[in-house]
């Protein structure tokens, strides 16, 4: 099965009666449990040597940074800030401790850059190289997935492909001044708290772009039960001359690019038509309906396949 | 380094300026969060295939059981009533649907059995499967490894070594009845949430058994700034025929697998002389000083090194 419907599965498996205080579960960015008159918001990610990321392709510091900032995003999605972090890693008996040391200090970085820290964790050996990071939150209304109506306003805030460019240039070991930053935004991308929680008091719905936006915008589609319509255009824009750049030396297409690439951690978000949040952008519309489809200046549209990264389907 | 070192070393370089609210971070069994006039516990754990569980050893059942309830007696330690838990699930690619439910259904039992829910997580691919577990609780008193004072009574609640005779059996794979006992504390551990709550409002200080009574009791004594001396005879008792038969099929020293034998998930806890609380037994007393010792019948004392189970020493 995909990663998609082990999920699904999963949902249902966990579905027992659930203690008290669980405002939202399995199938959002985020687990939120209510606390006072605001919310806990609490995610996990993990990040997995050969799987997520190869040591050619980064500095342990690098993925220490990006792990953080990847499970972060969670957060940020749901429009909390973070209170603190766990990290449990897994190390090859190899595993020196100077790459401890590394991988650690950027972890420490990004916590840092967010304004929480590590608050504890955990040490285990394994075969292979992996960082499993908790995130928990905070806020006085979670932005879930599942809030978009017809008539909102679709919009993003943050790059777009730019990261999918960059892993493709360190896979190919391509060194160009026209794919420099999108290898940056592929090693340092950061999580978007700011901007989630300018969006937390009024947007509908929202996730991050870990997967890609085709995938990602299908999700927040279908847990709203609402079509989305990106406009071509709109997506061309904010990719931009630095997106079609490093495309044209990769040869990829910077609109398959911005659909597609993943782990940009851009948040994606829905608000009542002409209430869009700077710096958001807006990039399309939700309507009736359902499933995520481009729209091309001459109003022509295609439905997109909701694909992109899934680690279980090759 | 060991990793009793690398957690020094870790602990150390996320000391960053935390953020707020932050009681207690790396260095106890769980992270504590001020919150309203109590506070949040939380912790993560990870079990590693060939490292924390071989397959020969229990099903896939027994392994997610054993998983979430390793995490969730960090609480226990703590005196802290989980409120939801997080799963992060490294699956090789041969790892089968069937396989999973089984796995999930494990930790679903486990999250039930303590009144919680697994409510959120994350899948990724991986070469070896690990499960990486997070709780959240909260208690109004935390009891934190700090706490012991010259004077205080050492108690315990729960088996002492039966966990280790246990896995010692199915890791040659004997079958006898005397080791049947031993083999189910191994694969079926109990977080003693229960007798944790029981303990909060008076004990001062406390530890949950994962890596042996020696270690776990020298991390207690040195987070504390006292020595603790325990009772040969007592820990004989607590053990009893059923660890003595064990032993005796394992041709083991049943003094040897209490003092050394892990995830056993008993409480040590100190309260001020004369207040044990039941069902907490005592077993020995908190001195000036450091270090822990053994002391016997007739007053001999020997120190005990404080080593068990730890997964960076071989």
């Amino acid at each position: 099965l995909s990663e998609l419907s082990r999920l699904a599965r999963l949902r249902q498996l966990f579905a027992t009666t659930p203690a008290g205080g669980i405002v939202v579960g399995i199938g959002d960015d985020a687990a939120v449990l209510a606390q006072g008159a605001g919310s806990l918001v609490w995610t996990v990610d993990s990040a997995v040597e050969g799987v997520h990321f190869r040591r050619e392709w980064a500095t342990l510091r690098d993925i220490g940074w990006r792990s953080f900032m990847a499970a972060a995003s969670d957060l940020a999605a749901m429009g909390a800030t973070p209170r603190g972090a766990l990290s449990s890693l897994i190390l090859p008996e190899s595993f020196t401790d100077a790459e401890l040391d590394e991988l650690a200090e950027g972890q420490a970085d990004a916590a840092q850059a967010l304004g929480t820290a590590v608050i504890g964790g955990n040490l285990s050996r394994g075969s292979e190289l992996s960082i499993t990071t908790s995130v928990l939150g905070e806020t006085l209304r979670p932005i879930l997935r599942s809030g978009a109506r017809p008539g909102d306003a679709v919009a993003l805030v943050g790059p777009l492909g730019m990261a999918a460019a960059g892993l493709e240039a360190l896979k190919r070991g391509l060194v160009d001044p026209a794919v420099e930053r999108a290898s940056l935004h592929w090693r340092r991308p950061n999580a978007l708290i700011g901007e989630g929680r300018t969006a937390a008091p009024i947007a509908s719905a929202g996730i991050d772009l870990s997967d890609g936006l085709a995938l990602d915008a299908s999700r927040l589609a279908a847990e709203s039960g609402v079509s989305i319509v990106l406009e071509e255009e709109r997506l061309r824009a904010i990719g931009g001359q630095e997106l079609a750049d490093a495309a044209r030396v990769l040869s990829l297409d910077p609109l398959e690019l911005a659909l597609g690439g993943g782990e940009d951690y851009s948040l994606l978000m829905t608000f009542a038509a002409g209430s869009v949040a700077a710096p958001f952008v807006e990039i399309g519309r939700c309507e009736a309906g359902s499933g995520v489809f481009l729209q091309t200046a001459d109003r022509a549209r295609r439905k997109l396949e909701p694909r992109g990264f899934d680690h279980f389907t090759p």
